[in-house]
């Protein structure tokens, strides 16, 4: 018997659950593998990830501008040679100047840097939320983080403190949070959104859900937004963020805004919970002063797609100083954030002005990328609307369609003799089919009773999308 | 009063010490930037960072090749016009080789990789570990991290399952270990390391410790080596590691070796726990066979020093299946390690061989840093011995010396007047007379009734050495 084992290690990390990399993505890896190795028995030449906002691993490209910079960064000595960066190479001006910038502030990008990131960088990250929300920004409440993963990590290990401590999750989610409540240790307390409203937030839901944990004896201190959804792809009215932040003030509730996706917004436009908090808190004096609110962002998505490069940062407002201080030594004993991604989020936050050389180049990317995802998305969904038994909003936001499907009886049946739910069935024969991951909606938790599975449409082509219909018909008729 | 206070928030959080990055270091800080902006009131120009084995913030250059190699992943158009990298840039042929190696296997460094690491990278590592040990290794036995930091978080995180869940941890230690356990509100069951043997492992000392715990109903599961040793600067002889496989094996310990600093050795040869455990196997069929062993690594020290890009791996044997599928869940929720550390790992543990255009440039700078810390260390031991009351064992590996330090009765009454530890104090007055920041013993642990300090002899120059001496002299003349 080895020393550790299913049955004595770490149960709370036995019990995470964490489906967008889970059985499907481990069997799509495994196709890959065998497709590379040549392998002819399979029903399809290509596997497409759908199951994961992975921008660069399928069309997306990388902004010339941000990449310029970096390999700067990571071999300063091109600077010995500036004209052949200019004349040879297309590096422009601007990518020099802000190469010795963030040099000079960093020293080596070889380097650990503070724990809560450089200075310079969280100077450019409180420029950017000045003006992005038209309220000054602090940089010593920016924290750096590796993606926002870690940034959510570190917010749930403070404010978690034992079993009873709840926070509200929204169902349905993206697994990080219950995945890191399991392994913490601490209650989700969860609450439906409102698929029949654009997937929107209903106070009126959170409200009971607060109830019932709360008279449960659950100590509910936080509540989770993600906005755009992820995997719903909702991206909220300013009027649904009031009224969460209302609730929020009277019942002395965290405010933890997930707002990766803040980019990706194709209708209406994104609207940050600190430019409402910050507005709410002018507008009526004393009200909403004692507001907790931490904003997270990331490079992993949006136009900028650096996933692989892991940066983020989160933002604090209204977090008491004692506590400050906790999250600093929490991220430090980690040591600090890649430099890299630290600089990432730099260029993120401050890219190429108009008038400045490299700004046609990027703004040209830029639009070429959002429209690319915004066709993209249009396509699929008109391809739902054709499928037999499926139902699906309108693209709003994020990189994510999160369909209905109704199956039929007989399909729920052979689900339950392999010992999945029918939604992982569906799921796992459109892999096998197609080549195509998707992941299945209770992934993310679902109303009881339906259905759902999310895929991105970050994928290039029509053919995958074809193939999924052809699997549909085929999958409706086999069960039928 | 603020929803989250000291009160509140999660307690084991709290609890957790780690004094690297502490208070003096945050004092460092401040005098740094307070330098920045002209501060002339200051009985220093300069600080400096001994407080953390930090390589690039100080005197070291990182590697050419890799800087080469890792500027093209950043930014692979540089690949459209080759002639001018070889012939106008300094680039060899073998660093667009690799770079197209890597990019084939990995696509994009912004795209995440899969979450144990980028598959061509840890058949790079198995091979690596095959020739330093002589046993063949298996990549799907290897996961990639952030950092070494992370290798440890992960590890802990999946082998503690609760309040007495025991690890047993050297001390003096890096308090990333017993960071770690008390935010996972674990045991940490200390074992001293023995001064008077070259800050050497007696299993004599392990053993009692062990039976204590045991004695006191903790269920101790794994025991933690670093070698080279942080702080100490051990570098432990190879029976002094058969020694504690024996007792492994013997108690049914799991094995976590911290080997960061393998490169790092001045006296005698480096032993990995991987090739001793293995050769045990082979010499004694059946003993052995149990023994679970996790082996850690870092590009952040050595020659290397490539803290800032966060790259690591750490290599399993003997896990059972169920429980590496737990760690790869448990990793999958951050989604992966950074990819360019990655990357910088695949070319740390695979450089330039002989015969490589790349390799006697990598041979020079490589041999240039080992020597470059074989001096300052050797410098800054001397200068020790010259220091009343201070007691120093000869330099033998990692990036630091642990000196002793024996301080008049009226300095530890000062420092309780202050309410810190005598070795706090000191530091303290270091700091503030010199800029100079090294970390108090109490930091790492030390034996009742024993004060010690930590500094790395990163620090280039003479000048900081000197300024440490004269302060020891004034220190001593004023409170003898
Ligand atoms: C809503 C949401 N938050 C956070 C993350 C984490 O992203 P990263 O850690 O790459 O920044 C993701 C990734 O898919 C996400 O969808
Ligand atoms: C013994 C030891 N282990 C692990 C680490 C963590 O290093 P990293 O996370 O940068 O790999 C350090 C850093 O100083 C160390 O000294």
């Amino acid at each position: 018997m080895p020393r550790l084992n299913l049955g004595n290690i770490n149960s709370h990390v036995v019990e995470a659950k964490y489906a967008v990399r889970g059985e499907l993505a481990v069997k799509s890896e495994a196709y890959r593998a065998a497709l590379r190795k040549g392998d002819a028995g399979l029903p399809f030449s290509e596997v497409i990830s759908a199951n994961i906002g992975n921008p660069q691993q399928l069309d997306q490209k990388p902004i010339t501008f941000f990449r310029q910079v970096l390999s700067i960064l990571e071999h300063p000595q091109l600077l010995e040679n500036e004209q052949v960066l200019l004349d040879s190479l297309g590096y422009k001006p601007d990518v020099l100047e802000r190469a010795k910038f963030l040099l000079k502030n960093i020293g080596s990008v070889g380097a650990y840097s503070a724990s809560a990131g450089v200075p310079a960088i969280k100077e450019s990250i409180a420029k950017f939320l000045e003006k992005r929300d038209g309220f000054p920004a602090d940089p010593a409440r920016i924290y750096l983080s590796a993606g926002a993963s870690s940034g959510v990590n570190t917010l749930l290990h403070v404010i978690c403190a034992g079993p009873t401590s709840g926070i509200l999750v929204p169902i349905p989610q993206y697994p990080l949070y219950t995945a890191s409540l399991s392994v913490l240790n601490a209650t989700c307390v969860p609450y439906y959104l409102d698929e029949a409203a654009q997937w929107g937030t209903s106070v009126e839901t959170i409200k009971e859900a607060y109830n019932t944990a709360k008279n449960n004896g659950t100590d509910v201190r936080a509540i989770v937004i993600i906005n755009p959804g992820n995997p719903t792809g909702a991206s909220l009215p300013e009027s649904d963020i009031r009224a969460v932040l209302q609730f929020a003030a009277k019942e002395n509730l965290v405010v933890l805004a997930d707002e990766v996706y803040q980019t990706n917004v194709f209708i209406g436009k994104f609207h940050s919970f600190r430019q409402v908090l910050l507005t709410l808190q002018k507008e009526n004096p004393g009200v909403y002063d004692g507001v907790e609110l931490a904003s997270l962002h990331s490079i992993s998505k949006g136009m900028v797609g650096e996933c692989g490069h892991r940066g983020g940062y989160f933002d604090l407002i209204g977090f008491n100083t004692d506590v400050e201080e906790q999250i600093y030594k929490f991220v430090s004993i980690m040591l600090c954030a890649p430099v890299i991604g630290q600089c990432l989020v730099e260029l993120m936050v401050n890219p190429p002005q108009p008038g400045d050389p490299s700004h046609p180049l990027y703004e040209q990317e830029y639009n070429g990328i959002f429209e690319g995802l915004k066709k993209r998305a249009t396509a699929l969904y008109e391809a739902f609307k054709e499928m037999e038994g499926v139902e699906c909003g309108e693209p709003q936001g994020s990189m994510y369609l999160f369909p209905t499907i109704h199956v039929p009886a007989k399909a729920a049946e052979a689900a339950r003799a392999e010992g999945r739910t029918p939604d992982e069935f569906y799921c796992m024969r459109l892999l096998e089919a197609t080549g195509v991951c998707v992941v299945p909606g209770s992934g993310f938790g679902q109303k009881e009773g339906t259905l759902h599975f999310r895929t991105t449409f970050l994928a290039p082509g029509t053919e995958w999308v074809s193939s999924i219909k052809k699997f549909h018909k085929e999958f409706m008729d086999t069960y039928r």
